[in-house]
């Protein structure tokens, strides 16, 4: 897990670290990737350029003294990172990771906790967006996970889908054990999934992966009327719904309505504060709250819980799950509406 | 869920409310209680106190210029109640929560959410202390919980115990899982769990229902000898171990030494922040982390485990699972090793 690699303080995990040792040579379980480009968190990038009033080159010359202070792109500010595409330049003897020279590929693991060393001085770049060419190493320990690019893929499309790998994994884990649950049960009642944010990068994902995982209603529920039409003519939700997630006696209407009864597996993926209540309002008793969005707050989601008397598993979205990138990348080619809805998101960006 | 006694702001739940209508008369499914006592949460007490320099008179002040200003008592600063104790005077004939008038009840929903009027102006209370003598009355709605009080016990312990009912509920349905799952697929390996902070009040109860649940072997990780020397006397854990759970390696590393391997499930349950990564890397793939404590951070479960490539999943701990109440009294009737914690914690006090 890359201890060997924490310069300051000692002791600590390398995302918790202050300074990381960035030094080219790797150990025999190491990685080292030729960087080819950075994707900046979209919150850290904003930071960034607020902090200097959209002025590019002092963005640049920020971004490169906190590479060279910390030995890792990590905004001190936000504590936030992004990933990074390059090429396995060498692979140590004994990497589990199972690359190979050559590989292209994307970090799927935090730029917070990742040795970057860069050479270029970010030359290429104007400081005026999250997406950073730049020349310079990476090193990735043996807990890292990389995903290997498809070739024949738009690399900005697969990177926008293994962004969010996480969530539709975890969600087809989780509506699976449901359907399993039932059918060695005889139970015949529907297995039900909501997805908030169901429009999103993750979310449609979700919807596709729950579908997929064997639920028997799914509804996507989305703000505004674009992206009701969008998840409409995606096709990857039997319902679509517009609610107010913030608003819980809206949301969990808005759910109920859609599938005739609350939901077994309730998925948030909208990064807004204040979504807590309303999902767990939606879920029906024994279900699951799939927490996606880093704007969840632990205590809203316990003390809401408690102060509801609702007895629902409530989940901190974990970004890995086995077989995560497989799964996204699989849902990618083989759903159109998942190419529909994440083709006109990077359009629009 | 009592969204017909909040008066602003409209459409919010009881507990993200300002203010409440603490009226005396009761809709068919509610039920009054006569207050006899207020226990304050502790963080509560400890802000109004700080604030006033430990001046009683002006503490008291205050919580009773809240009560009557929110109609609950929510401390506007910290957001947190606490639960408070009296006798049923009136039920509602579609009440659910089958209370009989006389019965001597504990709430176990937040004071943040429950409508409350006093008419003793508090004159019995010093300002000094988290608990409250009190009279006047409180509401509690059809999704609200309230336990009976055991005639033969000290209410004080019944009320520390109840407290934290929600822990070792959760602990036993997440070990029980894992035990029927193993007994299933004819997976002879043991079911193993750590309790971080198995000596305190949610942690010595988790450690008992873990038991009760059919683990195999489990470890208490307390910080220090004293509390060492207390749980190795209170025999409720196989194994105890000294380790600063703020301290990824350290705590990993005297889970895995006590149990032999990582831990199948690991419970959090001790309100300091910074134990997430800790308790992540304690835990075997496949294995599940209950966070418990407050202290929690979304966030760093979320960005620790995807960064360690951990396969665990992370529950929020609920303090709401059915059958709670009666668990953890159980337990204290059952467990001398239970009894003695908590009675020599409260003598503490």
């Amino acid at each position: 897990m890359g201890l060997h690699r924490v310069v300051e303080p000692a002791g600590v995990l390398p995302q918790a670290a202050w300074r990381l040792d960035a030094a080219r040579e790797i150990a025999p379980n190491e990685v080292r990737i030729r960087v080819e480009r950075l994707n900046l968190d979209a919150a850290s990038f904003r930071q960034l350029s607020d902090k200097h009033g959209g002025d590019g080159e002092k963005v640049r010359a920020e971004v490169l003294d906190i590479i060279s202070t910390r030995g890792k792109m990590q905004n001190p500010v936000t504590g936030s990172g992004g990933m990074l595409i390059g090429t396995v330049e060498e692979a140590g003897r004994r990497s589990p990771l199972g690359l190979r020279p050559g590989d292209r590929v994307a970090t799927l693991v935090s730029l917070t906790l990742t040795p970057l060393t860069v050479t270029d001085g970010l030359a290429r770049w104007d400081g005026r967006g999250e997406q950073v060419p730049c020349d310079g190493w990476a090193i990735l320990f043996a807990r890292s996970i990389a995903a290997v690019l498809p070739a024949d893929e738009d690399p900005q499309l697969s990177l926008a889908v293994l962004d969010v790998c996480g969530a539709p994994a975890l969600t087809a884990r989780v509506v699976s054990r449901y359907v399993e649950d039932r059918r060695r049960a005889g139970d015949g009642r529907p297995v039900t999934v909501a997805v908030v944010g169901g429009a999103g990068k993750s979310g449609s994902l979700s919807l596709a992966a729950a579908r997929r995982a064997g639920a028997t209603r799914t509804v996507g529920v989305v703000p505004v009327v674009a992206e009701r039409d969008a998840l409409v003519a995606a096709g990857l939700a039997d319902e679509v719904a517009l609610a107010d997630a913030r608003d819980p006696v809206a949301l969990s209407s808005a759910v109920t309505t859609a599938l005739g009864v609350p939901a077994d597996v309730t998925v948030v993926c909208v990064d807004v504060p204040g979504c807590e209540h309303g999902a767990i309002l939606a879920t029906a008793d024994g279900g699951t709250v799939i927490f996606f969005s880093m704007a969840t707050s632990f205590a809203a989601a316990a003390l809401g819980a408690e102060g509801l008397a609702a007895d629902v598993t409530m989940l901190v979205g974990n970004g890995y799950v086995p077989g995560h990138a497989e799964l996204a990348l699989e849902l990618l080619r083989s759903e159109p509406g998942v190419r529909g809805l994440f083709a006109a998101r990077l359009a629009a960006d």
